[in-house]
């Protein structure tokens, strides 16, 4: 692993053989492989490999069982709760997600709430599987708490993403994957790393002030719900990133609010938390279960085309349809290799050498 | 109808007979009145007995049919779609949510997208109906284009708001009620009336520029997606908005997009309208189809508990715990009665001399 730039194939074998090591049965390891290159595949570098040495650490402090026992805890013909047995979400959340998949085919929908589970990855990596079964996928986790709600210097709230995946005819499915947030907190570490300022209405100060300075997080500080200000209608990304969270935990009898479990295993875990583990939300609704699935693709179709078309801005880029940038990335990364930084690079070496796993 | 402020029953009376006058079942009048003034009671002026005239108008232009036949078109276990047969959407909305309220009772959840209706008054009104059966109630509904999608200058999408209640233990249930957009219409109409200038982040130009002018949206102009701009975010409102309108329309067979007919009837209909009529879409999910509701509602209390404590930035007000403003607006008013601007009550009084309607 010399090099910056690797193969999907060179990554594969390394995390599968990372996941093996630390106990993973052969056919979770592929799975959370599979989950976790999602994200790098997809662009979003912050929730792929570069987090895969996080995970080996939650497992060393006992906070990630590799081998659990996931549940239904309770089920109606269109509802589950599972419990992920503390496994990794790359690894529960799929299940779950087949599970609402599987009661959809039945009745029509099938909506799944987890818990007792750990960080899943890329929220559409598990949406998405409902598009090869003619389905809209939602997928929904809650996360240790980062963000303030609007006029609150308390961080209460993770940066808790919806991803909605809807599939289309001719043209590529819509996926909007987006979290709750003005930025995602992988957006706000570039900037540290770059020591550049961050724009006003992303984060604020430990006394609640808006600052530009992007180390304001790591001081007190807190990243801001969508909208940013109560004048620009943070008090609305507030509120979605809440009802993420109660779909999640509150249905589920996970954690929730600020006891969500930190995923850096060195941070304690919070005092009295009051449910199990890290809660997810799954949705799966049959598209003929409302209309014929070719009537519903043409519409979605003439959908798509109609906004990508749309009058722009002069100098500005097209309308994006949501999941192009990231499909766009994939065709790019499975040809050209994925980039990973030297950080990265340096720390997916030593966890190697832990367990003798060459590239 | 001569002074500012109204009781309730006043209005009730006014109404009732207003819907019975352009020939409303007395069942569907009592539940269109019901929905209108909700919106008065809870602090939505914008969307309550202030569009009265409106939806005659409707009538009048033959778009809205007060007695329709609303009907069944598809369904399974867990959904169905609905279609309003042109019906208020006042009427259509309820009886479609009372639908999923009693798919859920068998299934565990209820989905129902609705075709062929009009204007539905606020989500909550509709959303709020799943509470007392110990569900959280979803509402959502398209709406005519005034919004433009993140670097488009074309209005593509309505200001396509979600609700999403849920019921709490001993605490008041948790209502968030949110257009996808910065700031709802209403807001920008009360700056028009002062000739106040709007935040940057509200609306743009006919150009596309950011502009403070409260007027804009009638040059040209555009509301904008909850974010304000793509550093803030605004591709994440888009992306809501757009969801709204999928599930409320593509998957239905109603209009969505810049074919979304317009509230005012003086408004041409848009040409070449691929569906039918306005879009909404509803879903009820049965608290104990997940967990049991005591263990719910005791989480869910501590929830709120825990965010209403925060502590906050000095000077600014207690973090809110979404629906409290609206709770609080409906105590006050039927108490103390609702204030009606005079152009409103002037508006009414014409209305009322056409049918010989009295206060």
């Amino acid at each position: 692993m010399s090099t910056g730039i690797f193969s999907l194939e060179q990554l594969e074998q390394f995390t599968l053989q990372v996941f093996r090591a630390i106990g993973c049965p052969e056919e979770d390891a592929v799975t959370a492989t599979r989950v976790l290159l999602n994200a790098d595949l997809r662009g979003i570098d912050s929730h792929g490999i570069a987090r895969l040495s996080g995970y080996v650490r939650l497992w060393d402090a006992k906070r990630v069982n590799a081998t659990p026992r996931v549940k239904v805890i309770h089920e109606t013909p269109s509802t589950a709760v599972v419990d992920g047995d503390s496994g990794l979400g790359l690894v529960v959340a799929p299940k779950a997600m087949q599970l609402a998949i599987d009661k959809a085919k039945n009745a029509g929908t099938g909506w799944v709430s987890v818990q007792h589970s750990n960080h899943y990855g890329i929220a559409a990596a598990h949406a998405m599987m409902a598009l090869e079964e003619d389905m809209i996928g939602i997928s929904m986790t809650n996360a240790s708490a980062l963000v303030a709600p609007t006029f609150s210097t308390e961080r209460l709230l993770g940066t808790n993403p919806i991803c909605v995946a809807i599939p289309a005819g001719a043209e590529p499915a819509f996926v909007a994957d987006l979290a709750t947030t003005t930025a995602a907190n992988g957006k706000l570490e570039i900037l540290q790393r770059k020591n550049e300022a961050a724009p006003l209405g992303w984060i604020q100060d430990a006394q609640g002030n808006p600052t530009t300075d992007a180390h304001a997080l790591k001081q007190g500080g807190a990243l801001l719900p969508l909208g940013g200000d109560r004048e620009h209608g943070s008090h609305k990304g507030y509120a979605l990133g809440a009802i993420v969270d109660i779909f999640s935990a509150v249905l589920s009898g996970a954690n929730y609010g600020p006891w969500v479990p930190p995923f850096p295993a060195y941070v304690p875990m919070p005092s009295d938390m009051p449910g199990k583990g890290i809660g997810h939300f799954f949705g799966a609704m049959r598209i003929d279960a409302f209309r014929k699935a070719a009537d519903f693709k043409k519409d979605m179709d003439q959908w798509i085309r109609r906004f990508r078309e749309a009058k722009t801005v002069p100098g500005s880029p097209a309308v994006v349809i949501p999941g192009d940038p990231e499909r766009e990335m994939d065709l790019i990364r499975r040809k050209d290799g994925i980039p990973l930084l030297p950080a990265v690079v340096e720390d997916l070496r030593s966890v190697g050498q832990r367990f003798s796993i060459p590239l």
